[in-house]
């Protein structure tokens, strides 16, 4: 017997091994590939202009919330990170460190940035000098090198792609309140334009940033019933500030440390757009994300019918273009349309056109949907209108669909026996009391793999005695097993 | 007597000391900082808003002739530089080199990139396997890293921003063809966006980037004279593919290695940008591509005229933005009128809008441009089309100023002691036939500190004999001092 099934795509079935067919996908469709730097991917085109959607998008955000790009250095001088002791203590085991340049060793190493808190902090404090100059809001494009020894392609990577935002402010007010503006965003760009829905929450205390207060998420749930943390937003209170010294004279004239927050996504929501909406077949991919939204496919036998149908397929095109959807005709002579059909359905073309001498006699087109693989004629007549209207259809189908997907498998669980069986066989996310102590947080981890995801921001306290342990509960907590 | 006359804004000028006022002008308009790490800068907001500018305008051309963006490693295998012999002498002085991560030392070294040739190749010889999969038209937006002794904001930094363009094709012709699509993008980006002017040529031997066969280039003149290099296009020929092993099943079915191409532009512009415009009051910035293309400065004495001329102003910004136009109304009550003019004076906005109490009245505002000084009323009728119109004036004469003061500075030099005096007395360049051999070229470097910038694409055959030596003339070359 074969190792695995593989449909004709070289797919592996997701019922057979889910894992690997996210691999296969991702490498299929064209998304990334490995790269010869063990752990480093290559952001494949097709998987770079989904990544370029959604960092636009987000950018937009950012940047009517009133934050503004900047660009800091790769290179950390090693001494930066230990100003923070919490830290130091969370990335130094991570970091790729530069000993030679130039042709020399260097007097101290320089740390390839894991994130910018301490290069930024370093600056901040020569720019803040009162109150005026808050808050300052600041965000970085940018890639980041966390040495990891297990990866996977967009998941976990040595090097990735994200976005930081850093900001310091008067007060701890003015930081909490920042923190909960770019969860907002998070949650807005996963569910309205990834069609992810997301839960949002607090970390605990033994799943937040190193060096922070506490740390805001959201948290989605994965085909598999695995929860993936896709964003996160940080309330670092003084501690940065306290370590690189970052003051600022108050309104009263005084010198006080300035309160700051930090918050990122990174090219790991790929993966979590991948695992909610992707099938066997290939990738599935929102409208508005979807470089190419819809492929025209047109069908002729002789010669003759081409030129017909080639002219007819230019002017949908055209037409479609004007109204603005992102379409393209697939008039590669060497292929046989059924192949044309299998290739988009790999890459996630959302709507798939086919136009042949019968169509154009009948001043039709066939339209087949990616999400559902329901196909259906539609008329000339009004087109552009129809093919829109699809578009957004699909995208409010992947949300509605993920969500229902999602809430069937997210349940209130008060007993532990049960917890355990539905983590087990099931997945997905129990919601459940929980003590507050972190040694039953690790306990129930070891025993069943799920953690605390978050605590939501409603309905956040416990209801009765924890789930696992049975004293008192603190909180009402999301436990899965998570990427 | 002190060092440098300084005006009140803390910026040199250019006439004291061009370099100084070049340094102090980055960084009081708050464009770049120096950052902890030596060498390597932070680009501040204000001069990462016009790079994402340059940046856009120059994607969506990258986009237009067919090239698609992907992301590649950071990171490349020590050996991977290696196996083309002039690349890796080019490049391996400056490289910064990671030989610990994870907490252990590394197998094999990795380099931070310089460039990406070699990581591209490699997985290029993976993707392309026949004919149909050529031309490969890829390019990467990403920071590089070329370690540097003496550095300077934006000019010439041991980490910058940029983008790379590589690409494989059938033939020495398609590949020759993509290395002038690549210049093209750059002189328009350069003249249209950035309103500078720029020559375009070839590049001798020893100017030409290591491992190609051939360099094309745009070369800018900057205020002082001296000539910058601001973008370069390589025609690679099948140098790389041949130390990678890229080959492909040609039309006729043999394997053949593809010939390829890269080109760069980097955040260098920058520099370019501010040395070709800018002044002793401090930035200039053409409309394209400046963040903010106007500020309104509300002027009020009381109270009472505070709030109508506050109100009129926001009505004033309203429909300006209606227009597409980027302004922003300075209403910070704790400066004076005069103190915001230094300010945005400083900052390079290109205009400036006065609305007082009498211009109310009146039905005007007092518009001054940043190019010219010049300041001259309006009516606010029609207003939203004065200020379209002044900003593609300025635009306009921005480039024709620039290129005024280059071609004053551009002359045909057929004496040698004209030529040296020329070059040391007055600067700029000195167009002269050159014999074509090396030797001659590094003797008139050594005694006149001038390279050869470039050699025309027109008009490039010498038209008597070498300046400097007198022997046969080759070529009729482009000579100046350079950045």
């Amino acid at each position: 017997m074969a190792k695995s099934k593989k449909s004709g795509k070289g797919i592996t079935s997701r019922e057979e091994n889910y894992s690997e067919w996210y691999t296969d996908l991702v490498q299929k469709a064209e998304l990334a590939d490995y790269s010869p730097v063990k752990g480093c991917m290559v952001i494949r085109p097709r998987g770079y202009a989904i990544w370029e959607r959604i960092r636009d998008a987000l950018d937009a955000m950012i940047k009517e919330t009133g934050h503004q790009n900047a660009y800091f250095p790769i290179f950390i001088p090693e001494s930066f990170l230990k100003k923070e002791a919490e830290h130091v203590e969370g990335f130094a085991p991570e970091c790729a460190v530069v000993t030679h340049a130039g042709g020399s060793e260097l007097e101290e190493p320089l740390v390839v940035r894991p994130t910018s808190e301490t290069i930024m902090y370093d600056m901040f404090g020569k720019w803040i000098e009162s109150y005026r100059d808050l808050p300052l809001l600041i965000n970085q494009w940018a890639n980041v090198v966390r040495w990891e020894m297990r990866t996977r392609l967009f998941l976990r990577t040595c090097e990735f792609l994200w976005q930081e935002g850093h900001t310091a402010h008067e007060t701890y007010e003015e930081a909490e309140a920042e923190t909960l503006v770019a969860l907002e965003m998070y949650r807005k760009l996963a569910e309205e334009w990834m069609a992810v829905p997301v839960f949002t929450g607090v970390k605990t205390d033994a799943e937040k940033f190193a060096g922070a207060l506490h740390t805001y998420c959201i948290e989605a749930m994965m085909q598999d019933g695995k929860s993936l943390q896709s964003g996160t937003s940080h309330n670092l209170g003084q501690n940065f500030a306290k370590g690189f010294d970052v003051q600022f004279q108050d309104r009263e004239g005084k010198l006080a440390h300035v309160w700051s927050t930090s918050w990122g996504v990174s090219t790991r929501l790929m993966g979590a757009l991948i695992m909610t909406h992707s099938d066997d077949k290939g990738l599935v991919v929102p409208p508005r994300l979807a470089p190419d939204q819809a492929v025209l496919v047109p069908i002729y036998r002789s010669d003759e019918e081409k030129q017909g149908v080639l002219d007819a397929a230019a002017g949908v095109c055209d037409s479609l273009k004007k109204a603005g959807i992102r379409v393209f005709v697939d008039d590669r002579d060497q292929y046989k349309p059924g192949f044309k059909y299998n290739e988009w359905e790999l890459k996630g073309v959302p709507l798939r056109l086919e136009l042949g001498p019968r169509d154009l006699k009948e001043n039709k087109v066939m339209i087949a949907r990616r999400d559902t693989g329901d196909k259906a004629p539609a008329s000339m007549d009004g087109l552009d209108k129809t093919v829109a209207g699809l578009l957004d259809e699909i995208q409010k189908n992947l949300f509605d669909r993920a969500a229902a997907y999602r809430d069937a498998l997210t349940r209130e669980v008060d007993d532990y026996e049960d917890f355990k069986k539905k983590i087990a066989d099931e997945g997905g996310f129990a919601i459940s009391n929980w003590c507050g102590e972190p040694a039953c947080e690790t306990a129930i981890k070891d025993e069943t793999k799920a953690t605390i995801r978050l605590i939501p921001l409603e309905k956040g306290e416990a209801t009765g005695e924890c789930v696992a342990c049975g004293k008192e509960g603190k909180h009402r907590a999301y436990f899965a097993r998570a990427y």
